[in-house]
């Protein structure tokens, strides 16, 4: 329901006028019928995403701080793209739900009508699904990404690369916070082409690209190695599989650094977390882990001097080689 | 997600055990994968619907008191085709609400894929279709039909016909709360067929059922019609249109009593009426009126000595032909 007034253009409205709206005026401006806005602006006065004034008998209605901040897709720290993630790929999806806890399998072939059982190639089947993923991917990181890239003194590492780097969110941060580095997205071609697009870093940036598929191509070498959301949509055996690799590739005294939401160790985690666990099951072969489940990968692939810090949402382990 | 452990069977289980279980004997017991169920428990932990105790490592798992009441299909205030319902027919439809609210119609065949743009020849394609939405309809009298009854005083009507009617819920808790009156359920006959056998009522039964239209067919003189959960889906001359045929049916002393969420005169409701508002408009004709629009209806076909009572969810309101 937010989506939908976020989708038709209320809060952008709202914030662009700076000024209270009546309803009809808002119907008026955004093409709706009146009846259907009424109702909408109601919903969310109750939700409390909008507030509303009486003047002279009429509804007056503004945004809220919080959906001027996230609600407009014009703020620069909305969070439209994970608005629209959640309203097309996960509510209709949770009929699913059962099944995938049944078989503990996601469930691409019913959600998508593909037969590929990976999310990957249901989400990138289009050039417009990369992007809203991408961009899906890079909102989190106006909320999360300072106190990401915080949690620890990275300014020892020179080399960067971001597996799974996508839009490069993350690593923009981690260039605004340490100056003297440089970070390469490695991902999918057919990520990296838009991403390009989407970024136009320009040529002395210090952010590069690399495509590549993690699993099959070789990982070069390198001091740091992000994997940002990575391992929590992987099995165990992948996620070996994945840090052997990067161990082999890392530079003695470089290391690698998880960012992903984790549960404690008695299973309990935020709320985000645990949506987040749902989605994870839904749609992908990973699972939220525990630091400690973690700690068990990077200890059979080889990495030690493992440091932990919790977060809002996402929490930072860092392991060195 | 709450729903899908409800499906799976979760509370229903904790419920009959009467002891805490650990999520392995969960999974083992309701045949799903361990992580999967692990996962459900303890984002149902968090939500607050079960709780958790750790004894020797073991994670012990226990409904909260509103999941025993509310959330187990066993429970005599099971609200299972309640989620059931929206789970089905609302969260996956909700892409389609900016639609409705841009064309003020509702989206029968984006959501159901057929032609008629009336919602009960979509839940109705099946006995199974039509089941379900009588216990849906049904469970809300569980929790809130002993307050519509006891909204006013209405020992003196004798005769009741219940429009619309379905699984005649509310009529048993009239029948419960007036002794001497008896009801007869008006509804569509492939609704008043399942009803029959969904209720099985004896022979001597205050309960009767009279298959029909209510648009098309006649409606029989009684003393009360009861028109609950049925303007609210319906457009203003729709309605107009069947409170004329009903106050011409009534006997004189007669009354109508339309039992349904409204919003205040400033449009606001509480939450659940606001979600029935989105639902109404994604799904009807109608919408979430204000007590004074409804009294214009009844203005206008002539009923009289109108009187109104705020309810938790459902407002009532009695008029007098």
């Amino acid at each position: 329901m937010v989506f939908t007034a976020s989708q038709l253009g209320v809060f952008d409205l709202l914030r662009e006028s700076g000024e209270l709206m009546s309803s009809a005026t808002v119907a008026e401006r955004l093409k709706t019928s009146l009846t259907g806005m009424q109702m909408l602006l109601g919903a969310c006065v109750e939700i409390k995403v909008l507030k509303v004034e009486w003047k002279d008998g009429k509804d007056l209605y503004g945004n809220t701080e919080f959906a001027d901040l996230f609600l407009a897709k014009s703020s620069p720290k909305s969070q439209y793209y994970t608005m629209k993630f959640l309203s097309e790929n996960i509510y209709g999806s949770l009929q699913y739900l059962p099944e995938a806890i049944r078989d503990g399998k996601p469930q691409i072939l019913s959600i998508y009508g593909i037969s590929s059982n990976e999310l990957y190639g249901a989400l990138y089947r289009s050039n417009e699904g990369v992007q809203n993923f991408l961009r899906y991917m890079d909102e989190a990181w106006s909320l999360y990404g300072k106190e990401v890239v915080s949690a620890f003194d990275l300014s020892g590492f020179q080399l960067i690369y971001d597996l799974g780097g996508s839009s490069g969110g993350l690593a923009k941060e981690f260039i605004s916070k340490y100056p003297n580095c440089t970070v390469t997205l490695f991902d999918l071609p057919e990520v990296m082409e838009i991403s390009k697009k989407y970024n136009a870093f320009s040529d002395g940036s210090q952010i590069t690209f690399h495509e590549g598929d993690f699993f099959k191509d070789p990982i070069p070498e390198a001091d740091l190695y992000i994997l940002s959301r990575v391992l929590v949509n992987w099995n165990d055996e992948k996620c070996i599989q994945l840090l052997t690799k990067v161990f082999t590739a890392c530079k003695p005294g470089g290391g690698v650094l998880v960012v992903e939401p984790t549960v404690d160790e008695e299973i309990f985690g935020s709320f985000p977390a645990h949506m987040y666990a749902m989605i994870s099951l839904l749609l992908t072969r990973g699972k939220l882990r525990k630091p400690s489940e973690l700690c068990v990968f990077f200890n059979i692939t080889g990495f030690k001097d493992i440091q932990f810090k919790k977060g809002n949402v996402f929490d930072v382990i860092l392991a060195r080689k």
